[in-house]
């Protein structure tokens, strides 16, 4: 069967999340709407299913029609139909067997912390304002901890069924002008994952926590261990790789 | 009498401009409401009035109250009042007679076109998005003839008094990323000045004028004669300047 790829950013704010739900705004609903008009209903995959209010960049999703699609026309009938906080990047035909979700080998996720006091009105959709000083390098020391396979039920919200172990390949906080980043790649993340690692971190910024307390945390295997989770709108789903090996 | 300086950045998207207004949201009136809980009513300077939807990252406002204030907690009590789509990002004590709209030397705007067919749903509500192809140098040279002392009759809204000769300092093109930047300083604009620059510039960057044709649309002090006004989600208040000399 012809398979398709598209790649899709989306600014996160006004979305009840990636997946469709009903009598709620979501991007798989207005994607799904524009897109079933050319190829009629059919099941399509997605790399990351995103929250509410978490925002992508390199989302991926993948659909295989019955039929071969005219790509140029679909992609700019796509364009043409989505409201403009979802930006349809790039269509193209891709081998058949490919999966948006399954043949994924790694997500990238980015979450942004806003670390002064001036406030920026144009990032306020999009990095976390925390105004008090955070110890960067402390909370690059926790981040540490989480690469690797780990047990992370402390770090997932529950899911009645399947494992929450996951492989970190790399997680780690950089500071960038005003705003501290939150880089993290896994091969797969369970629900909640990032948000609640950055509330960790922050704890450990904060000084409430040591960056060696965060071992205890995973062992726990339980949310209490945990600190909650960070705010969805500081997230973004910035990159989705299918070959093996992540970019540094 | 004291005076003061504030500094401030705003996303326009939800205001109907700077000035207040009865009964619709705007930026004067939700800062002054903030700040008159602390200095009672009082006149307050505006460096640049902007139109409903144009945002600002260096606009200036100056107030000077019967009383010297707290700035540190006037500042605080500024951020923890208005709204985040405003951004107070400095109050501090200036000297007797500064006036922000008057002591202004220049003021800087930038305007932001996204000239792709890529749509990015980060940038919609800051750039103008023109998939067309754009002839930039073409815009550039356009761009040269607004520079120095003209009257600008054809490019700004009808005003029933003054006058409508202005002094531009510099004003360009330049390719930013998949951007279109245009940058103008002038010691003053006129009402819709910038965006009626911009839509000239932009219907020579189409083909449709050439940049030999702006000495006439100028010259005809006709608003009829210019092409409109490009929409104002693109323009942005860049910069205040109190010396004489802007920098390049």
């Amino acid at each position: 069967m012809p398979t398709y790829r598209l790649d899709l950013a989306y600014d996160g704010t006004a979305f009840h999340g990636y997946a469709r739900q009903p009598d709620v705004r979501t991007v798989q609903g207005e994607l799904e709407d524009a897109l079933f008009k050319h190829t009629g209903p059919l099941p399509t995959s997605v790399a990351g299913r995103t929250d509410a209010g978490v925002h992508a960049r390199g989302q991926v999703v993948s659909f295989a029609p019955p039929e071969a699609a005219d790509t140029g026309r679909v992609l700019r009938s796509l364009r043409s139909q989505v409201a403009p906080d979802i930006g349809v990047v790039a269509l193209r035909r891709v081998a058949g067997g490919f999966d948006a979700r399954f043949s994924a080998a790694w997500r990238r996720y980015r979450y942004r912390v806003r670390n002064t006091g001036v406030p920026d009105p144009f990032d306020r959709l999009y990095a976390l304002a925390v105004p008090e000083p955070l110890d960067v390098a402390a909370m690059h020391r926790a981040a540490a901890h989480f690469v690797g396979r780990h047990d992370f039920a402390s770090l997932c919200r529950a899911s009645p069924t399947g494992t929450t172990v996951r492989t970190v390949l790399a997680a780690g906080w950089r500071v960038a002008g005003s705003s501290l980043c939150f880089d993290v790649v896994a091969r797969a993340f369970c629900h909640q994952m990032v948000r609640s690692q950055v509330a960790l971190c922050l704890e450990v910024g904060r000084g409430r926590l040591s960056p060696a307390d965060v071992p205890a945390v995973l062992a726990a295997r339980d949310r209490n261990a945990a600190r909650g989770a960070a705010a969805p709108h500081g997230l973004t789903l910035w990159e989705v790789g299918y070959d093996r090996t992540p970019a540094p």
